[in-house]
C-alpha cells in the first residue's frame, strides 16, 4: 500500500517495527520450534500469514512494507519518498532484531531442553543451503522472487486496482508462495531485514554470506520497482 | 469487533458460548483425534479456521472474543464496558468446557478403541511442554504472542479500519499462526477459557499448571489493550 | 444463501447437481488418490476448497447447498420452501454419484496399477471408522458438526448479516475444519449425498452402515435449523 | 475476468506472460525443490497461490487466463473475441518456458549439488503417472478436471456475479483443488502451457506424451465454454 501522508512519520515508524517483528516472529519462530514436525509449509504458512494479518491491521498506517527491498522498490516506483526510505529500514532492522532477540530469550528460558539453531535458520547458500544450492543460485533465486513479489506488491496497490480490500492476502499469500520455492534453495530472504535479524545471531557463517541476502533481494525489488509503470502501467 | 449495542447481552451472551465452542471443539477436537497424522499443522488450521467462520457467523453479535484475554484486553483498549466483562468471560468458559464435554463423550462412545488424552493437549511447560520448554518460556511466550494477537484484533476492528469484512479473516489466521509458533512451546493458550476446558479434563498436572495460561495471555492483552492507542491509534 | 426466486427450479437443480459432484469429487477424489501421500489435510484441504469454488460460481444461483442435510436444515430456518427440498437432494445424490461414477471410470482406466477403494472412503464406524470409533461416536460426531455447520451457514447468510461476500469463503473453510475433527472418527459425512455416493461403490459394509449417515447429519441440521432464530435471530 | 478492452493487446499481452511465468514457477518450482519435503500439498498450494496472487495483481488487464485452456474456453463462451486467442497462447507459452528456463538456470548453478529432474515434473501417464495411471485415465481426468475449472471460473467472472472482488481467490483455490486430484493420476496439467513449459526440459518420453496434455485440458475447456451458458447462464 502507498504510504498515507495523514500518518505522521513515527507512526508509520511504529507500524514497521510492529509489521517486522511480527513477520521475522512468523518466519523464524516456525522455523526454530515447529518447523521439525510441519516441514516448510509450516513456515511458509507462517510467515505469510504474519504479513497477512500485520498488513492488515497497520498497513494502511505505513504501506505496510515491513522489508527494506519493498521499501526501495516502492521509492523506485514512485510509491514512497526516497527521504523516507532509511528510516524505514531502520524500523525494519529495528523490528526483525527485536524479534529474533524475543526468540532467542524464549529459548534461552527452554531450561537448556531446546537449543535455538540461529545459524540453521539463517540464509545462506552452499554448505548453509538446505539442498546444496551454491551462491549463484541463491543470488539468482532471490533476484527472481523478489522482483516477482515487488511486481504483485505493486500491482495490487497500485491505485485504482480492483484488489482494494484485498491486497493483504494477496501479498501474505504470495510471500507463501515465494518461501515454498526459496526455502530449500537458500532459506529464502527476500528480506534484508529478516536476514540480518538471524545472522546477528546466527555466527560467522551466517554473517559471512549475509551480503548476499542483503544485495540480491534489493536488486531484484529495483529491477521491478522500475519496469512496473512501464510494464504494467500502460494501458 | 466491537460488542454490539443492538443486540441484548442474552443475544451477545450466547453467541460467545457458541464462538468459544467452536473455537475449542477446532483446536482441542484437532489435536486429540488427527494430529498424529497431520502433525500440529492440522491443529494450528482447524483452531484458526474454526474463529474464522464463528466471528464470520456471530461476530457482529458480541465482537466475537471467544477468549477471556481478549475481552480484558477489548475493555482495557475501550472497545468494551468493563461492566460486560465478567458475563463475557463466564460466557466463553461455559462455551470451552460444553466443547471438551462432547469431545469427551465422543471419545467415550469411541467403546474403548480410542482414548482422548486431555492431559496431552493441555497447556503445560517442562515435562508437560511437546518440546521440554520451561515455566519462564511459557509465560514469556503466552505474553509475547497474545499481545500481538491482540494488537492485530484491535487493529483490524478499529472503527475506519480499511480491513472491514476482512477482520474476521485476519483474526483467524493470526490464531493459525500464534499456534504454529506457541504449539511447540507449552501446546499455546493465548486463551484462558482453552486452558480451563481441557485442564478440567486433565488430571492433576494440566491443573496445577494451569495458572500459568491465565495470568500470562491476560498479562499480555493488557499490555496491547493499553498501548494500542498510543502506539496505533495515533495519525 | 437464500434460493433465490429469480432463478427457475431447473437453473437451481443444474446448480445443485454441478456443486454436489464438485463436492464429491474434491473430498472422494483426495481421499482415493492423494491421501496416502497427505495425510487427511489434503482431503480436508480438497472438499473446502471444492464448496468454496462451486459456491462462488454457482451459489447465487440454487443457494449452494450441495448437501441434503443443508437443505432440509434450511427449510427448517425457513430460509428454503419445503416444496424444494425433495428436488434438491434428488439433485444432490445425482451430483453425487456422477462425481463417484467418474472416479470409479478414472480408475478403471488406470490399466489395473491403481484400484479405488470406495470401501475405505466410505463412511463407516467400529472395523470401518479410521481410530475405531462405534456407532455411538459417529452419530454423536456428526450431529454435532452437522448442527455447527448448520449454525455456521444459517449466519453468515442471514440477511443483512456483514459476512456478506464473504458467505462462500466461510462454508468452505467451516467444512475444512468439522473434517479435520470427524475423518478420524467416521471418514466425516456431515452431507447424506456424500455417503451415498461413496457406499453405492464401496460395497456391503458401507452401506449397511449408511443409515447413520443420512439420519444423523440431518438430525444435527434439524436442530440447527429449528434454533437457529431463537438463539441468534434476536437483536 | 472478461479481457478488459482499455487496455492494449500489447499490455495484456505482457499481463499474460508475468501470470504464466507466476504460474509455473510456482507449480514447478514447487514441484521441483520442496516436493520431496512438503509432499504434492506444498506443490498444489504453490500453483494456488501463484495464480490467486497474480490475478489480483494483473488480471484486471488481460483477464488473467495464464493458460491456453481458459482463454479457448473464454472463447468459445462469448469473453474472449476469437482473435485475440492465438497471440495470448503465444504470450502464455513464453511465460512458462521462461519460468522453467529460470528454475533450470538456478538448478544449474547450484554447482551439481541439486539436480531438476523434468521429466518426473512433467505430465505423463503409463510408467510416467505418479500412481501408474494409463492414457485413458489421463484423458478422462484432465477432461473432466478442466471442464470444472472452467465452469467455477465462467462462474465467478460472470458479468453482474456476486464473487465480484474474490474471482481471483475461488480461481486460484479451485487450480489448488484440481491438484490435489490431478497429480496423482499425471502430474496434473489442466494447462498446455504449463505442460509444455517442462516438456521442453523434459526429455523424450515427456515430450512423446506431451499431446495428450494439449488436447485433453482443450477438449474439456471447450465442452465447458459451449454449455456455461445453457447450464448456468439462464434465469
Amino acid at each position: 500500500m502507498a504510504e498515507n501522508p495523514t500518518h505522521s512519520l513515527l507512526s508509520r515508524l511504529i507500524a514497521e517495527v510492529f509489521g517486522t517483528l511480527m513477520l521475522v516472529i512468523g518466519v523464524i519462530g516456525a522455523a526454530l520450534f515447529i518447523s521439525a514436525k510441519t516441514g516448510p509449509l509450516g513456515v511458509a504458512l507462517a510467515v505469510g500469514l504474519a504479513v497477512l494479518t500485520a498488513a492488515y491491521a497497520v498497513g494502511h498506517i505505513s504501506g505496510g512494507h515491513f522489508n527494506p527491498a519493498v521499501s526501495i522498490g516502492a521509492a523506485a516506483a514512485g510509491r514512497l519518498p526516497w527521504a523516507d526510505v532509511l528510516p524505514y529500514i531502520a524500523a525494519q532492522i529495528v523490528g526483525g532484531v527485536l524479534a529474533t532477540f524475543l526468540l532467542w530469550l524464549i529459548s534461552a528460558l527452554s531450561g537448556g531442553k531446546f537449543t535455538a539453531d540461529f545459524g540453521a535458520v539463517s540464509n545462506g547458500f552452499d554448505a548453509h543451503s538446505p539442498s546444496g544450492f551454491g551462491i549463484g543460485a541463491a543470488i539468482l533465486t532471490e533476484i527472481v522472487v523478489t522482483a516477482l513479489f515487488l511486481w504483485i506488491i505493486l500491482g495490487v496497490t497500485a491505485s485504482g486496482s480492483p484488489a482494494a480490500g484485498f491486497a493483504p492476502l494477496a501479498i501474505g499469500l504470495a510471500l507463501t508462495l515465494f518461501h515454498l520455492i526459496a526455502i530449500p534453495v537458500d532459506n529464502a530472504s527476500l528480506n534484508p531485514a529478516r536476514s540480518i535479524a538471524t545472522a546477528v545471531f546466527g555466527g560467522s557463517a551466517a554473517l559471512g554470506q549475509l551480503w548476499v541476502f542483503i544485495v540480491a533481494p534489493i536488486v531484484g525489488a529495483l529491477i521491478a520497482g522500475l519496469t512496473w509503470k512501464p510494464l504494467f502501467g500502460r494501458k
